[in-house]
């Protein structure tokens, strides 16, 4: 009996992305070459250009803005399986449809179950990071597939670290065991706040009392910056108490609508993400905390291929 | 035994169309309400606003520019089912994905085959108008459910045998079959080009002499016009024959990149559309040609519910 050693493993893009290069090097993965492109009538071409027979194949894909991108991602996952993949997993450093996780008012489609039902019939294993987890405790609720999901907290914290005099800042309850957390692990104090919705870009926001913090630079932390709302209502609170500084730091930068725009005219000073979507505030580079993650993931599927 | 009679039909739009209400009326279907937009961050929210249960339904979409389209109907479909619609059938005036039907290049997705695997799990049955079949004979080589397809040339000959002095052109030999049909049912005389494509955007169109046909009318006549080059070609072949008067009829206006802007600019005459496809040049409507094969499709789909 000997052990046949497929070659090694493939990283496709389902977009051009600078995480492939990166993510392919540490993993020593060899990067799949594709041909995508766009017919004048909208429909998506795709060319597989890598030999893939019997290889692991990981495909990247951010799925910010994600129906775009849905069908064309359904298009190379099957294709690479008619070409005889060994298994397809996806990383998908921002994973979308995971906020409508109940129906709020009969009649409404619970879009992150019926998402997650459709991917999980596709792919072999997903990892992603900080996904919208609310009502849902795990991924494992509606994706039936294996999963890991990486905290961007200590990269945010490792990035907040070697910064001094500095006030964290949580926008609302939901983000306090988030921040205490940072907080922890930085050495800098924190505060939280108090956010009331009214609609998808109509938000309130109520800070505690400031006045002890007056000569340090607030940086608000928020796992996903999509309308930007949340944060401009926050900067104009901490600028009612007389804080001058403020940076904002964010494992996802969506900035929907020209947000990152209306977040640096708001009085800015920086403005820090991590590079699960690519942005000019990419600050933090999410790699290293990716790779262990993916290695589980392939180990789970990898059963040794033999011939007697 | 007592026969239950469901109440009457729903049809719901997946975005505005203006078949919806001439397509309920003539079917006398209830016109079914939804509330549907996109959140900041490109995901959609939908919500049903009509009671489903038991009911059979019908989902009309246009598929062309289909990539941005197909997850929400995606969650209309599956929310329709989970509420406990009687039968989910798609009216698709437009199909898009049919043109990839088998790899022209070693390593192609197929995308036809992948998009007809994904739609025929979601749905009871399709009926749709001149889908592209060109190395398909019928659409039961790819989809797996019930399905009827509309020919558009019966309409198109009922608008042009209202004008006289007409010579109908054909812009290829594909298109010969249904350009002699529309001849025999409407008078007219015609000819046939000879196209040959060079890229998505690049092709020639050779005609014959019509040194006999000064003084007619050209009618150039396509299925689907979608970056308008094939046309542009064509009337630039019948003007360098002198041909003053040319028009335009298309089944499928898909304009792609401002073509219709092109096209009328090259000096057309008229430019008609069936309204398959919304759009100015709308000039037939293709609701008639639809009830009998939606009625044939729910019928096989509507078994009696009976209860003893």
């Amino acid at each position: 009996m000997e052990t046949v050693v497929a070659g090694r493993g493939l990283i496709f893009a389902l977009e051009p992305y600078p995480l492939t290069a990166s993510l392919a090097e540490q993993l020593a993965f060899e990067q799949g070459k594709t041909s995508q492109r766009l017919f004048p009538d909208g429909e998506s071409y795709l060319r597989i250009e890598t030999p893939v027979k019997d290889r692991h194949c990981i495909v990247l894909a951010d799925l910010s803005q994600p129906n775009n991108k849905y069908l064309p991602l359904v298009f190379l996952v099957e294709t690479l399986r008619e070409f005889g993949a060994a298994s397809v997993g996806l990383v998908a450093p921002y994973l979308s449809y995971m906020r409508q996780d109940k129906r709020f008012t009969e009649g409404e489609a619970i879009t992150s179950r019926i998402f997650a039902r459709h991917l999980s019939a596709q792919l072999d294993w997903l990892v992603t990071v900080d996904p919208h987890l609310h009502r849902y405790r795990s991924l494992d609720e509606i994706y039936s597939i294996p999963s890991r999901v990486v905290a961007g907290a200590p990269l945010l914290a490792d990035w907040l670290k070697g910064q001094s005099n500095l006030l964290l800042v949580g926008p609302d309850a939901e983000s306090e065991q988030w921040v205490s957390q940072i907080s922890a692990h930085s050495g800098h104090p924190f505060v939280i706040g108090r956010k009331q919705r009214f609609g998808d870009r109509d938000v309130q926001v109520n800070l505690p009392d400031l006045s002890a913090y007056q000569q340090h630079t607030a940086v608000i932390i928020d796992d996903v910056i999509a309308s930007g709302q949340t944060l401009l209502k926050c900067i104009a609170a901490l600028q009612a108490q007389g804080i001058e500084r403020i940076k904002c730091a964010g494992v996802h930068g969506i900035f929907a609508d020209g947000a990152d725009a209306q977040l640096l005219a708001a009085g800015l000073d920086e403005l820090a993400t991590t590079n699960t979507i690519v942005h000019p505030s990419n600050a933090m580079d999410i790699t290293p905390l990716l790779i262990a993650p993916i290695r589980e993931c392939l180990l789970d599927s990898q059963e040794p291929v033999t011939k007697s």
